[in-house]
């Protein structure tokens, strides 16, 4: 049951950061091919680097292509509907904040399972949460938002922490992502 | 004999993207050493996110450092030859184009020999295809490329569709390459 | 002996390059995690690219986290202490040097280690050198530095070349470090 709730988890994470790499393309007035990337790019782009420096090669979604595939598809939906500009850049930082706090979290759980000590659980989480923004935010040719709003990676530190901590100290994984995320 | 065809593909385009990244170079009026730079970084680019990502580590040029060597000497020619101010943005665009073309479908077909299925094949060759060109436009302190140019993503995303699918359906990879390529 | 002197200069050159990156977020007025990231990912972003491409994953902070420690140090230590402006740019560049001298001989140190060719050892030398700069100008919203100096990209390439063709040559690797260091 846990590995269900995890797994949903990671789902809602990466379809949120798929959301938002969609709402920067809509943001540039691109097509729906530009959509998809940077949609793709954003939604799995942490747990890629992850994946690689952890050595969990081949990455998630070439294992799993389902992630792949939903990540295009939330973007075209993104693409058919997201065209009431007023509240786009809104929305985007909301599901980015959401998207780290969930990936922060999702992310120091899959290096523990890889048997990484817990300084680099709580790395994998902040890189896992902070890394898809980041390309989006090069791919779509603006100013890393992490610069303006540190805020938010103060957050998913804090997050990744407390999930760790709770996991050391042998509280059931369900209540330590609940802490964690909750931070 | 078929190998040696898609090698060459692959030469050709590695010889292509080398070519735009020293030429972006020589629009920044960078010396020799920054031409080479750029020109291996866009070269072998793609390929290298490529082989991380399906596990074909350690990644192609440092197996065979000849690509290596050949994206230094383009670069080099392109320093000593590539002069001529007013032609440079249309070549580097047209060299782009064929470049991703080639890439689309020699990534794709890649992947397949690495056993990943349909959807991961499109993706890998999207991904060869795009990425040496991002890296470009970021060290180059230019905004990416893609961004205003996604037709060009487009297509490259439809070669590789059309060459997976054709090689999926039996086709001779031959035909498929061809067929790929041409769309 | 010999480990322990090319480890010290591994070592310091981490701690010079997560000086950089603390002093980019400090020119940012970011605030003190934005420090630790921008210190960390310089620190030892391009040793983590060199581990990737010659496969020797996980990479080398995450079998020994203590890398990783010194990096959020260092950075604290630059928040609290460098708070004098008109000295920073000049520091930072300063740093930047020495840094990527010393990485260009560790990283092709590292990949002759790994069995390398001397052509593949001369490129990881330069990328180990150059990428965690890249890094930090790209999350820092600035054009990568390398544009404008190419002068010590030169400096890097010529010492990973002369620390290689010392080694290969047969000399005791103590001196070849060296050789490749002065240069």
């Amino acid at each position: 049951m846990f590995d269900t709730f995890a797994a949903l988890l990671d789902w809602f994470g990466i379809i949120v950061f798929a959301t938002t790499g969609a709402l920067v393309a809509s943001r540039k007035q691109m097509d729906l091919v530009g959509f998809a990337l940077l949609g793709t790019a954003t939604g799995i782009g942490g747990g890629t680097i992850r994946d690689t420096l952890i050595n969990a090669l081949p990455v998630f979604w070439v294992r799993e292509p389902a992630y792949l595939v939903t990540c295009v598809l939330v973007s075209c939906a993104v693409f058919f509907l997201a065209h009431i500009p007023q509240s786009r850049l809104k929305l985007l930082l909301w599901c980015d904040a959401v998207g780290m706090a969930l990936f922060a979290v999702t992310g120091a759980e899959k290096a523990l399972l890889a048997e990484a000590g817990p300084i680099v659980a709580v790395a994998m989480g902040v890189i896992t949460a902070t890394f898809g923004g980041i390309v989006r935010d090069v791919l779509g040719g603006e100013s890393p938002i992490i610069l303006s709003r540190e805020v938010y990676v103060s957050a998913a530190l804090g997050g990744a922490v407390i999930f760790v901590a709770l996991a050391l100290a042998g509280v059931a994984r369900e209540y330590a992502l609940a802490g964690g995320f909750l931070a």
